[in-house]
């Protein structure tokens, strides 16, 4: 089982997954795995080749459990950074803190096809992609140990994704992340000041001044975020102030499902296949805090769930690693305008 | 110039600097240059195709500024992110907070010599490169607009480097970068509630269990930390404390060289040429708090200055980006225990 160890120096917990372990010369970084769909353990007909499914929307009436028929499938990592069995078992080591890599990974396969990306399937696939990951983290909520649930994809080998059949993530923490305590504090602190929400008056001004919006849907706005860390990093926001992910209702999932492929189509119109990283970040698991819930689902009402896409076309190197502090050479009013002008297929 | 702007959702500045932008499609990740020494900017003779140098470090008496002869040279950087001349012109845009894109950005080369890493380095050399770094950090701190000062090295394409003559850089923020304070906060908790420094306490840690510690010199100690984000990750620490870099003896620097080249080549013996940033951890500048030095002074004693070393083996990815939790494959006590016992040739 994998650790998680507090950094006292940085203040934040990091996975030590030794199990992962290779031989150090093993580890340089490789490109994505490129077998076709007969070797592709993600594809319908190789259900067997993966732990047994969690989760299969669209799959008919009748179709058997770890068969075919589906259109997204969810189950266990085969690799998992952490695991749901077990005890937390937090502990000291000398000065230091650690815990037993309790948590959740999870793999959700976004669809039946082999080798198409986010920008090449329909809205109805993506909203489908969208809705597995609501239901995981409706899911995932009810174990009290999980605090935080991240969904996340790697799109491309620089990206992080080792195989190429389109696929997100779930790690579910025993913690919540550094980053995410740093945007609940921001959020907070806004809305002491202001009794209004961070987002809500992000999005305001985004929509007046309209030079960084990239597209727009009846209940999402995509735009190129004022302080961008990447070339082309988009924002998706929805205009309905909601904290928590898994409250969406199926007509965001529709509505999310065309802005989010629009998205996408329009990066790969500019950007060709560039690799990405595209991240949810919503709040913490109020379940997680037993009888204080109700104050903290107060708390964490100030926070408003967003979609995050973040092209790696630079290298994040040492000035970035010292600092946390970014250098980003395209200005978001330019990324946005290339965006917005990109001819689109629609598939 | 380039822009300062303020992200209100992460607590954290970014550098837009759009003058140094290129077409979208130009901005896939490429390797680094590998023209020879005959078209390489930083070999000596070659002095003309930088800008005019800030510091030459070896050059025997009676040599020629911006001619051959130097050991360690220090100039501009033609493409700076940041830039000395101007105002800070701090602003609002809407809702939004920007300044302009003031600070510095050198480029320090590491040796007269091209293609030779800092592995293949003399002790001798490498304490040079240092003392530059020191002599630039005291200088720069005379500025009081540069709140902090960033030296790092990027080995390598994937770690951030376009040219493979072995260099490394210095930027200068005109704000405290938000890793620093973290840092800086955890530093001044831990001394409030214990009355010792953190770093101190963890060196101790380190020296009593053993198996963590790579290598050891007089003045410092290198050591795979507790909770390494990255598989190889070394910390090299100062036995005696001291906030500031830029207060480094002669001894310290010499005893430097010796430790820090020692690592380099235990890495390169395990890990092969693999990319890697170095970083330099110091106290903010003092100076630029004008009247109020002398407290800050004081707070920023409780800091304890380092060198990081992180080998760029694995990718960041989409959890990473979205969270700050980091994912290490390799237990730090493995390894420090290759690394110990890996067979080094020295220069």
């Amino acid at each position: 089982m994998s650790q998680l160890r507090y950094d006292p120096i940085q203040g934040r917990w990091v996975i030590i997954a030794a199990d992962r372990s290779r031989r150090p010369r093993d580890l340089q970084v490789t490109a994505s795995s490129s077998g076709g769909p007969l070797y592709c353990p993600f594809c319908p007909g190789h259900e067997s080749r993966t732990p047994p499914e969690i989760l299969a929307l669209g799959r008919p009436a009748g179709g058997r459990r770890d068969g075919p028929g589906w259109r997204v499938r969810v189950f266990p990592n085969k690799y998992p950074a952490l695991v749901v069995e077990g005890e937390l078992g937090r502990h000291g080591v000398g000065i230091y803190d650690a815990m037993h890599g309790i948590g959740a990974h999870e793999v959700i396969v976004d669809t039946d096809q082999h080798v198409l990306g986010l920008a090449e399937l329909p809205a109805a696939q993506v909203e489908l992609l969208m809705q597995a990951a609501a239901e995981r983290m409706r899911d995932l909520h009810r174990d009290r140990r999980l605090k935080y649930v991240q969904f996340f994809k790697n799109h491309g080998a620089i990206a992080g994704s080792t195989l190429t059949h389109p696929h997100s993530q779930i790690i579910a923490t025993p913690v919540i992340p550094r980053l995410v305590i740093a945007e609940l504090n921001q959020a907070r602190t806004h809305y002491q000041r202001k009794e209004r929400c961070l987002f809500c008056d992000v999005l305001q001004e985004e929509l007046e001044r309209g030079e960084r919006i990239v597209c727009e849907t009846g209940r999402f706005v995509a735009f190129a975020p004022w302080a961008s860390r990447f070339p082309f990093e988009i924002m998706i926001l929805p205009r309905r102030h909601g904290s928590d992910y898994g409250t969406v209702s199926a007509e965001d999932l529709a509505d999310l499902g065309a802005c989010l492929g629009e998205v996408a189509r329009r990066l790969r119109a500019v950007l060709l296949d560039a690799p990405f990283n595209l991240l949810l970040h919503t709040a913490p698991n109020a379940e997680a805090f037993g009888s204080e819930r109700g104050l903290w689902k107060t708390l964490l009402w100030d926070y408003h769930w967003h979609l995050e896409l973040l092209p790696r076309l630079t290298q994040v190197a040492g000035f970035e690693a010292g600092t946390d502090f970014y250098i980003n050479p395209v200005a978001p009013e330019e990324a946005a305008r290339f965006l917005r002008e990109a001819e689109v297929e629609r598939p």
